[in-house]
């Protein structure tokens, strides 16, 4: 039954991260996967529980989240349910959080249950491949693997880390894993095109499916106090002790990333598969990559928000997102003008990188209001 | 006593015009002259007062506006009194509001008073200077000449009309004045600067001195009709009749420019006489222009507004308008942003002249609301 929920599989949305180069849009207190994107209707975390929940089946997908977002999301996700939203006291990167739901995870469903950790702040299209990517994921990461997807590298992009793919796996119901030789991270431009000549690199987006005892495992050989501290948390977080062990343990806990304190280790030492996505994805990283997002679904037109506010005057390719007044661009086709109640940011996608200069800057005036 | 005022002389202020390429700092319903483009706490109807009453003295400032704009006018200069601001009830151009003014003037004073005729929405700095030519133009008008202020060219600007100087005009305390050979509407570029190589020719700058009566039978010899009704609200201008003439009258007057109408005209007949301007000038054009004049002004920053709320990444030179918000502008050091209440413009100094072109698009959208 290919479009059944796959047995004893559980998501994780670690939703975090303040996209500062999505400014001024994007803020601390009203981050990107809050956001609604792609003018879908829904807000890249909602995009996200959607369509991980015809794969897990209601109950089973999990948000990890600051505390300050927890209100947040509960709000837009409404059928969750507060068992299933995580709120961390402070941030400690991607490990912790996803160790935590991993610890949670093996607390309330035993080992064996398989997660897979997906952004909340990534757009993917083409659902049945997605879906039958992750399927693959999951049969490969029954066998013991961590498995992260590969997206198809479309362009010798120095934004994303990379993954290579080596012999197949031969593992039962993934047909198109193979063996992860190793990852690097963003590359530089010309390692970049090598790369893609190869065809044997694809994007790492990030995404992993493993079982969460194996999961746990990893990280008590690589970082076993960290994994101690959120057995600890995860042991007491349906109990009434669960504030009391935040408070004496979450604060000391290491800050490190996924990809550090695991895929990297393990693959080197071979237990890592990559299974590549033949799904459309885009981690909507600058304005740049925003406007050809909403070229691609707006009718050519880069508009995010209300298009008859909009004039553009020998400016069609202005990437514009309106605020409730009116936006006239003349001349400059490349423009991104993003209007916001308090603050109007004016750029390029040429400059879209240098976002976050501009974040820099009203911080060094003492405008955290504005972050 | 070269600071004391003119004697028998009257400024003439027509306050007309939308400022079209300032849009949307300047709208049908506020515009140009009322503003303040130069941060100096003044605008720029205020600012052209200003340095006319040094000149004429108290009480003889006229300033000739629409009937919509009377009251903001009034609102502005205060001290002019009610008699001082001649309300048109729709536009007839500049003929007709510099016309009715001398024939107002030429009731109230009679037609041996002297008029100069100055936009309401020009800058112009060096006020000595400025002072000195007025004194000159007025002595070159006494005589029985319609004089023009001859503004020094600094470029072969294609946006100015032109006036060409011949002979010394030998006028008693005019010695700068010469003959006026001859007027050019805005020249291609090539002609421009063949004009600037002759040093025969200057910027016409659309101020006029001529006596009131001189002024008047010209109008007469050369457009009788409008002529006489601008005589016949005149009449009845300071009567309770002032209305019903000006219903009567008012709309079937000829809508002619003051260049076309007489300058042009009475030039070839010789009976036009231009005084050197030596002062600074400008129309304010467009926001090329504004900006230009905002780096003069604002120690190098194009910033209209409140400097605390613009940030320049990569983008110096950029000109911003604030309107109450923070304007990021992030690698377009040629970019011109205006944020106000209701609409937003972003566009470059070099495309500044196409800002007519979104007025016009907002209008084919029929949102007069924002013009």
């Amino acid at each position: 039954m290919p479009d059944a929920p796959i047995a004893d599989f559980h998501a994780v949305v670690p939703a975090g991260g303040a996209g500062t180069r999505l400014w001024p849009l994007s803020r601390a207190g009203h981050p990107k996967f809050l956001l609604d994107l792609t003018g879908s209707g829904r807000t890249l975390l909602q995009g996200t529980v959607d369509r991980l929940l015809p794969l897990t089946g209601p109950g089973r997908v999990l948000v990890v989240t600051g505390a300050r977002h927890a209100e947040a999301v509960a709000q837009q996700l409404p059928a969750l349910g507060p068992e299933h939203v995580l709120a961390e006291p402070s941030p400690r990167d991607s490990m912790a959080a996803i160790g935590l739901a991993a610890a949670v995870l093996a607390q309330r469903h035993g080992p064996d249950v398989v997660l897979g950790s997906f952004a909340a702040d990534h757009v993917i299209t083409g659902l049945p491949e997605f879906g039958e990517t992750i399927r693959e994921a999951v049969a490969a990461a029954r066998t013991g693997e961590v498995v992260t997807i590969g997206i198809r590298a479309t362009e010798p992009s120095t934004a994303f880390g990379y993954v290579r793919g080596g012999a197949p796996l031969g593992a039962p119901g993934a047909p198109h894993a193979r063996r992860a030789v190793g990852f690097t991270e963003k590359p530089d431009a010309a390692t970049a095109a090598a790369y893609l000549a190869t065809g044997e690199y694809s994007w790492n987006a990030g995404m992993f499916v493993v079982r969460a005892g194996v999961l746990l495992d990893h990280l008590a050989a690589q970082l076993p106090t960290l994994h101690d501290g959120l057995r600890r948390i995860a042991a007491a977080w349906d109990t009434p002790e669960r504030d009391a062990r935040l408070a004496d343990t979450w604060p000391g806990l290491t800050r490190i990333a996924i990809d550090h304190a695991i895929a990297e280790p393990v693959a080197a030492a071979g237990g890592v598969a990559v299974v590549p996505g033949t799904f459309g994805w885009d981690d909507i990283g600058d304005f740049a990559s925003l406007g050809t997002l909403l070229e691609g679904t707006g009718g050519g037109s880069a508009t995010l928000g209300d298009a008859d506010l909009v004039l553009r005057v020998d400016a069609d390719g202005a990437v514009v997102v309106t605020g409730g007044r009116t936006v006239s661009v003349v001349g400059l086709p490349d423009a991104v003008v993003v209007d916001t109640a308090d603050a109007l940011l004016v750029t390029t996608r040429a400059h879209a990188q240098q976002v976050k200069q501009a974040v820099d800057g009203w911080r060094g005036r003492g405008r955290d209001d504005l972050l």
